[in-house]
């Protein structure tokens, strides 16, 4: 059904322009008319793609989201068979934060959903229920990996799944130049140290006062 | 003075104004114009207190600023003479957040501030600043809780400030109801504990299982 393909790509064509449209000039520019001049088309053709703004805003933050999980995804192919369950958080942790230009992207895109969605009850729904499925499935891997033992059983799944989530309040201190990259990732990585010593080890990690974790195959 | 204070007076006014309108419709309305509507005065009398739109986003943004700062201000004289810093860092974290109406006016107004601070240079300059000197104060404390024996001197001073200010991402969550403010809250709780776990006790308060904390004298 190439028809069909077409019609999606013209969709996720669309929902670009709209992010450089939130990312150069804000949101408050996302207009149709605007996309419509930043995709090249006429207002006639982005209407035939969506029927209203909000239609538009939801297919490109939905769109953004698609595109954070195929990042991860493919962070998570590089980890090979079985990764731990320590790399698969980091991943899932730097994939949210704007750290390279695609993660900037869509990062902008969400911080202005959500600013959209506080006054608008439809937008909340969906924003609400995307961040509760991104919650889940980070709160599935930590309870995962207390059940291994690589994490302390003492520790309560909720609380370190909420404090996982917090940390993408690194978004504004990164955006606002407030801490460099490497001291997101430096804060991260002691976090998730903390999270995966096991009491056993937790002495001799700290008496090392290094990591005692490998270097991340990734360069950031 | 009195001309002086009606003159200050006026501009809190119509910032509080502003603050509604970013609340209550979001960013893009908040012009000159709709502000004035909700302030109840003329453009021309808005004009007269403010010469742009940046200008009075600003006074905007900097009211809210030290608005959050008085309550913490005030939080802390409740806390008495020589307060443990833990205590310090909880008020200010939690004053951060959106967890009663005008810490919730104040983080909007600043999640707004952001969103638009990141395509015009002046507001990104202003907000970086407001950011790093709330940021130097957090490392202060942490700095003094540390060289006073409360945190142990094996924390970097830098990472356990970074992870605090993170704690922020909590907005989000909580603007969206992904969680409610008592997760929030026992996830700072848990945070803090741990950072104000000295080793030498480490292992008994995870012996008993609970915080090892007294309870807040707040309601929070």
């Amino acid at each position: 059904m190439p028809k069909k393909v077409d019609h999606r790509e013209r969709r996720e064509t669309i929902a670009r322009a709209l992010w450089r449209v939130v990312e150069q000039r804000g949101l408050a520019h996302a207009t149709m008319r605007e996309v419509a001049q930043e995709a090249n088309i006429s207002l006639g053709q982005l209407q035939h793609y969506f029927s209203s703004r909000t239609a538009m805003l939801t297919f490109a933050m939905e769109f953004a989201s698609e595109q954070t999980s195929q990042r991860v995804g493919e962070g998570l192919r590089d980890l090979g068979h079985l990764p731990h369950p320590r790399d698969v958080l980091r991943l899932m942790l730097i994939e949210m934060l704007p750290l390279h230009p695609d993660a900037r992207a869509t990062s902008r895109m969400s911080a202005a959903y959500v600013l959209e969605a506080l006054h608008d009850q439809g937008l909340h729904a969906r924003a609400r229920e995307g961040l509760l499925q991104g919650r889940a499935m980070l709160e599935a891997l930590v309870r995962q990996a207390i059940a291994d033992g690589h994490i302390d059983p003492d520790r309560d799944a909720t609380v370190e799944t909420d404090l996982l989530l917090a940390l993408t309040g690194f978004t504004t201190l990164l955006e606002l130049n407030v801490i460099e990259p490497r001291d997101a990732l430096a804060a991260i990585d002691h976090h998730l140290d903390r999270l995966f010593a096991r009491r056993a080890y937790h002495s001799a990690t700290r008496a090392r006062r290094g990591s005692g974790y490998p270097a991340s195959p990734w360069n950031l």
